[in-house]
């Protein structure tokens, strides 16, 4: 099960709504269970934040837990970490990265949300994941 | 002058209807001035064409033509031309990466469509871009 | 609002007189909103550093902010930040990226400095960094 | 014996005139004879010609004759010639890559010129190089 371009789209505009509320210039990235992207959004942020955001929904898929939850995990490994990190063209372990899940729990994507601080992030990214939980 | 999200959006969902109209599953990509991404849509194409799409918005607005013109200019250098599509991080020359200009005349951005046929994805990337026209 | 090469001279020769001054070979290069090449000098200064200087213009006008300001935020996030460090085809958030604003405040580009001291890095990018403001 | 800032400044500025008095928007690179950085001026170019002004200059130099040249050794390959081509982080070998010779008829550098034919490219080039011969 993979989300589609019409969920990909909800999830989006559910990040952009939340991402205007809270008035944050920031990208916001939807990904399919492959990390390849379905859907883009930069909010008029800075462009360095575009490949944070890709970065965080690939690395959220790819592992299937949200971003800081593989951060947590690799930071556990110390140093060894860092080849992780370095693993698959580059992760980004901090908050912002979730995998979306449809109405089963089954993950059918990732969103990722970059530009504001990390909590702000994680709420954006989440606010797409959601709607069809 | 570079394009902003709104004008981005309005852009691209123009392209996206375009699509719908000829039911083909194609990616579209815009890109600002410096050929950095600004909104990116899939609708449900095969994810080989996302990097075609990017790849034909970022030919049309580094070089300031539509990705054809460029095609024409580079195979006019025969052999030699495979060295300028290997720059940049390789260029894609073929139809469906157009230039988007404002009112004025000036190019703010660029959009690309792939997963058609090179008219077909013409079609889909002149018709977000020439909308501030 | 973009840089033009005119304007990238001066800052540039500002930035050589600078290093003249403290008599530093260093690597001084100036970068548009985009991140691409305006003008660059290497002043005899071991070529290791050319992508040090070009890392830092890149890093100050990608996040909006000096090198060394983004270096703050990530290393801030300990051990995740080295996936930001790897973002980007590479940061480089030591000092001596500095933005350049226009007389009304507006980033029109960056410039980086490479091969003195951090001290001296940052006196020679700002040196050309500040002559619009 | 390789270029030094001084003598790339002043390969550049020459080249630059050029370009200015055929009115065409180049980018013009100056490296060493390890192909590496000296000097570089985009004189309102597209930004998409950096990337050619550099690997022709970086072409001329690695192989010690000026980039056409190379073209016509490579191109005489006929299909081989493109694993020539995609060698050294790619080649690229039309007219405008120029080695810069001192008095004593040592190579010292090269300097590429791309944004106008190649004919003016390859004119715009040869000012630069042929200052100290």
């Amino acid at each position: 099960m993979n989300i589609n371009f019409n969920e990909a789209s909800k999830a989006l505009n559910a990040s952009i709504e939340k991402a205007k509320s809270l008035n944050i210039p920031v990208s916001i990235a939807v990904v399919d269970t492959g990390g390849h992207l379905m859907a883009f959004a930069r909010l008029d942020s800075v462009y360095g934040v575009i490949d944070f955001a890709v970065k965080k929904a690939k690395t959220a898929v790819m592992f299937g837990v949200n971003s800081e939850i593989m951060g947590t995990i690799i930071s556990g490994a110390g140093f060894h970490g860092y080849g992780m990190l370095n693993s698959n063209g580059g992760l980004l372990t901090i908050p912002g990265g979730t995998v979306i899940k449809n109405a089963n729990g089954n993950i059918i994507g990732a969103i990722g949300s970059s530009g504001g601080s990390v909590e702000q992030d994680k709420e954006i990214a989440e606010a797409g994941a959601r709607i069809f939980a």
